[in-house]
């Protein structure tokens, strides 16, 4: 069993403190909560605090709240032994200003409290200082996850970048195709399965080798049709895009 | 049943001939192939034929060939009776120049031959230039999939404007995010889960309310970070992408 404290009670706390209630080899053994009063989440079965200089003795520490906290957070915590994570994506093992062992537990997926998560699903990086604590990171993850990954904070770092294009950018093209829909009195739905197919496809082909579209053929005729018939960022957008994937696949 | 004769014999044809094989109030006449030779491809059951002065007598002339080639193919269409249809996104109706009335059946989605196509869930644009027709086209689009809309040949445009975005440049964003993964030694099966996540909330939630990471948060701090790790066009999609949600966010 691995004893493991929780700190934090947002969203990435709320989630974790079910997957750590629900899992067989962790023991929750506590959970410090600034304002420790019932706001109607996810009760766990595990005791609480609010106060910092009350922690139980546990093999992990997990921090869970906003990254620009993590360093003042993580100087209040007076530990001399087991070791102390982050859960951020965007922020080094190095933020982290306690004395004791530190590391970083890293869920990559987006968080909301209305959405269930199936942790089995989600890929855990990990990182620590030394080769003990990452085998116990490693174990400790592996008990939540099917998918750990050992990565460092500077891969770390470029990982959040990828992120950033693979969902957020993604999503805004969906937004930008919706918005297009939209002014068209073109009901969006009809883009959904072509959204379902390509996002599948990446899971089984290299996205270079997927790629389809005007750009792809560089099909100037219909490139120019296009770019005449929407304005502003839009077309900037559709320009720089095009531009980039004609690049790539002649590169 | 409606009675169909299908001129073409790419990858459209390929999937539309056994559709029309294979649905019950579809009466599949005819296929017409310039160059009518067994090239392994799926043989519907029905007659083929290479002459154009041949054709047999149908309600439905269903063309999917080349886009360019569309205009002079239907040129040679010898028909007065029956409804011509072309399969083209980025074609107006007007591209048919034959004397029999006109339409448009276009299903949206990417037809590749190793890929089999569960046509129920395609969605199908329809268009004709009279109501009758439209509603001929209705019923024939109805018998093969779920999901069948009308709209008219500018809309069309637009709905193929749109599917670039969500569909091409969606994979262009998986393409780099990729290409940062491999260049830091980083697996991309990491950012698969939340690839699927982020293309399933699409299909319930408003793409603009469901929009997360830096841009959306106006994080100028991660996002001046981010760009000093990637150069070039990446770099230049990257503030220009940032720009546009923070602009749409705001608007």
């Amino acid at each position: 069993m691995i004893k493991v404290v929780l700190l934090g009670a947002g969203n990435v706390a709320f989630h974790l403190a079910k997957v750590f209630d629900l899992t067989p080899n962790i023991d929750f053994v506590q959970q410090f909560r600034r304002n420790n009063k019932n706001d109607g989440d996810f009760q766990a079965t595990t005791l609480k605090t609010d106060k910092i200089d009350k922690l139980a003795s546990a093999d992990i520490y997990v921090i869970a709240i906003n990254d620009d906290a993590i360093t003042d957070f993580s100087k209040q915590l007076n530990l001399t032994k087991g070791l102390v994570v982050h859960t951020s994506g965007s922020m080094p093992l190095s933020a982290l200003a306690c004395k004791a062992n530190k590391g970083v537990f890293y869920p990559l997926q987006t968080f909301s409290k209305e959405q269930s998560i199936d942790f089995k699903s989600i890929p855990i990086t990990i990182e620590a200082e030394n080769k003990e604590d990452t085998k116990l990171l490693f174990q400790f993850a592996k008990s939540i996850s099917k998918h750990v990954y050992e990565i460092n904070s500077s891969q770390r770092e470029k990982l959040h970048i990828a992120a950033v294009f693979a969902n957020n950018f993604t999503n805004h093209m969906y937004s930008i195709a919706k918005e297009i829909c939209d002014s068209s009195h073109i009901n969006f739905d009809i883009l959904k399965p072509l959204i379902k197919e390509t996002s599948e496809k990446v899971q089984k082909v290299d996205p270079k080798l997927a790629q389809t579209g005007p750009a792809k053929r560089n099909d100037q005729k219909i490139i120019k049709k296009h770019l005449s018939q929407i304005s502003g960022q839009e077309k900037e957008i559709y320009a720089l895009i095009s531009k980039s994937i004609i690049n790539k696949l002649n590169s």
